[in-house]
């Protein structure tokens, strides 16, 4: 019996790792269940990863490539032809199969499938020949039926002669002859039934099904909405394809809660992806914001004049940008995570918007006053106080606008809401936040 | 059979809100699951949630309070007596009602408990005599059990009798007479073994179990590592208590994810926050950030005679600090993520720490001097290409040291390593910025 503990397996395979205590850890790896394998192996720098790969169980490769997050799956992959790719995942189920070798060239995919035995071909060709990230290539088609006809004391006697029933069964699924959907028998139902009574007389008529063709995130919702452990999957003549369990539904829900943040902030989803590809991605990332800083340094140059005139207009300038970008990455923040949960709706985006215009209103009225009063104080100048209440003030306004309809915009674009959001916005409340500032103090102090 | 669709019900009621077609709403609460209810009662503003509330049909109340987040509970809750709390819950199962109460004042949960059926009050008793946020908390005292003896017949028969299973059942438990977990039989089991067979022989010995006292985090890790439905828990004498399902866990697993991103940026979990509580949560955040901005001002007030020198350095700046606080927030991210996620332990921060240090030099590097190269033209001043060149690389090896060094100094001193991370490292990278930005320059151009 094991116990749930909260002793970081990781962190004892990395203090190993530095000993070089290779043995020691493929004996760990022996008691450790594939999720923490895979766990391992995402927790440790490229050099080490490959390492650790070497130092697993054969059988085991492919319930770890399994667990694995893209990215490092593919790293793995990468050095693996298709005999190997056929050989690893042999016992896996055909959806598990599929989510593996999908991100694999055309070309290997073939080679992979002509590697395989012929009933793993024939179940993982079927999901293969629906679209990436539909249920179609998330279900396993392996599903136990029983007809309408048939008595509970046939199905018993049916489920008893099959070896092995597939894993996480929660219920037998009644088709015609024509291999129509028509019902389910919860195994709970078929327990406590009379052995005389006929499937078709006890079977839940109502329930959750999928269309192959729904996407993913549809799949998610209806498992969530629901609380489903397993769902069948039909075509649209109601044909049944397969079925899907919540163990394929966990990784996506969490990778959709995940994605918004990742993307506001342009990281990827691993957290030790090699140096180079780091330097390259964030590289990009930079040289965005250096482009639109120059833009917020241009509306400086335009007051040379003024900052030379009053020079502690240098020294505040940078405070009511920053406020305001402050401001704008909360807003969008909101918005971005409210827009991937689906929570924002054109219904309740005025609702949104003035909220938040509210809110950026008064705490610009309110810490504008505060900041106004210690620079008055700061550089013995009373007519700083109004510039700051002025320039902060719609600063923070302009902040509300773009944290709202950047990501809108961005969406309305095809583009994901969340990347490059940030820069945006930061770059809106810089411009806007030395333009009204500097702008009004060149009035002022003419 | 209820198709999974992708029409946003959240949209479509928020529509008929505006139009006020109420009778209209609530026909269509009655044919929605109550989780998509909560979800149109999440998608509303605070005026729109109270009308909204009034609509959904007395007997789906409790379930639909089970689906809604803490926050909208309480919003609903706050409005109940306890006489009303224990009537809507009546009908959940156990760990619900306390997920429900267990929010709730002190006086006030004992005030439901007295107007709870006494089966109820027996149950949730139990549940709320282990502290938040563990097991015991979060499980179902209402277990199905069967002795080692019993024949595999005589556990069918038990289940035909039983009125009702536990939703989502898969296994029955087997325990010995003073309740002690010896083992469990999937109900696949029950279905394919012979009727003669004993449970003893039959039961799986070796499977996972939770402690009472074990944390919510714990619960998740064990779920997500061998892809549980359900998992006994059981005290410390191995006394069996009750059962987790995988839908308690799910939620939890979403809130783990999505919390390090509302952190960060200092969010509440609730999309629609009240106007008032929004301005005082940001308004603090804003007044933090105030404080640091100052500090960051008070820098570049140290060089006011430089910058009256040579004035295009007041426009140049706020350059060398945006990049180094873009750099920054990247590894902050990088950093609360893994973080949170379990990856970076003390073993491998090493690697991340000289990855992060490596990446931040090169791209320090590389775009300084594009920014060097630019600057200088714009200008007509060729000593600014090196002061831009070894500003900005010091300040983008200070954003890497921050982004790493911050989070974990935050989690050793008990604070969560997300919540302020933004607002310390950006002014790390300001005042590094500026500083040496400002002071190189002060050096050259004396």
């Amino acid at each position: 019996m094991t116990q749930g503990s909260d002793i970081s397996l990781s962190e004892e395979i990395q203090k190993q790792l530095t000993k070089k205590r290779f043995e020691l850890i493929r004996g760990m790896f022996n008691s450790m269940s594939p999720f923490d394998i895979a766990s391992a192996l995402e927790s440790s720098s490229p050099n080490n990863r490959r390492i650790l790969w070497e130092l697993v169980d054969f059988n085991v490769e492919g319930e770890v490539l399994n667990e694995l997050s893209i990215e490092v799956r593919e790293f793995f992959l990468s050095s693996m032809d298709a005999t190997e790719v056929a050989q690893v995942t042999e016992k896996l189920e055909a959806d598990e199969i599929v989510e593996i070798i999908q991100e694999l060239p055309e070309k290997v995919i073939r080679d992979v499938l002509k590697a395989m035995s012929s009933q793993n071909r024939k179940l993982v060709s079927k999901d293969l020949s629906f679209a990436k990230g539909t249920a179609g290539r998330m279900m396993n088609p392996d599903v136990v039926v029983v007809r309408p006809s048939h008595t509970i004391e046939v199905i018993r006697r049916y489920l008893r002669i099959r070896d092995e029933l597939p894993q996480d069964m929660d219920k037998v699924f009644v088709v015609n002859r024509n291999n129509i959907l028509r019902g389910n028998l919860p195994l709970t139902k078929i327990l406590s039934a009379k052995s005389s009574e006929k499937a078709e007389d006890l079977m839940i008529r109502k329930f959750h099904s999928l269309l192959a063709t729904n996407s993913e995130k549809e799949v998610d919702r209806l498992f969530e909405r629901n609380h489903l452990i397993s769902a069948p999957v039909t075509n649209d003549d109601g044909e049944l394809l397969g079925r899907i369990t919540i163990d394929d539904v966990i990784d996506s829900i969490k990778e959709e809660v995940d994605q918004p943040f990742r993307q506001i902030s342009g990281l990827s989803r691993d957290t030790f992806q090699e140096t180079f590809l780091a330097l390259r991605s964030r590289g990009l990332w930079l040289g965005a914001n250096l482009i639109t800083a120059l833009l917020a340094s241009s509306v400086i140059n335009l007051f040379q004049d003024t900052i030379e005139k009053v020079i502690f207009l240098a020294v505040l300038m940078p405070i009511i940008a920053s406020m305001g970008g402050v401001a704008a990455t909360q807003t969008l923040a909101i918005t971005v995570r409210g827009l991937a949960l689906g929570q924002i709706v054109s219904g309740n985006l005025r609702w949104i918007l003035s909220r938040e215009l509210i809110v950026s209103f008064w705490n610009g009225l309110f810490w504008s006053i505060i900041l106004g009063l210690i620079a008055s104080f700061w550089f013995k100048d009373f007519d700083i106080f109004l510039i700051i209440i002025f320039s902060m003030t719609i600063n923070l306004i302009a902040a509300a606008l773009s944290g709202i309809s950047i990501p809108l915009v961005l969406r309305k674009l095809k583009f994901d809401p969340a990347i490059g959001g940030g820069v945006i916005v930061t770059t809106v409340t810089d411009i806007v936040g030395f333009f009204t500032f500097l702008g009004v103090a060149s009035i002022v102090y003419a």
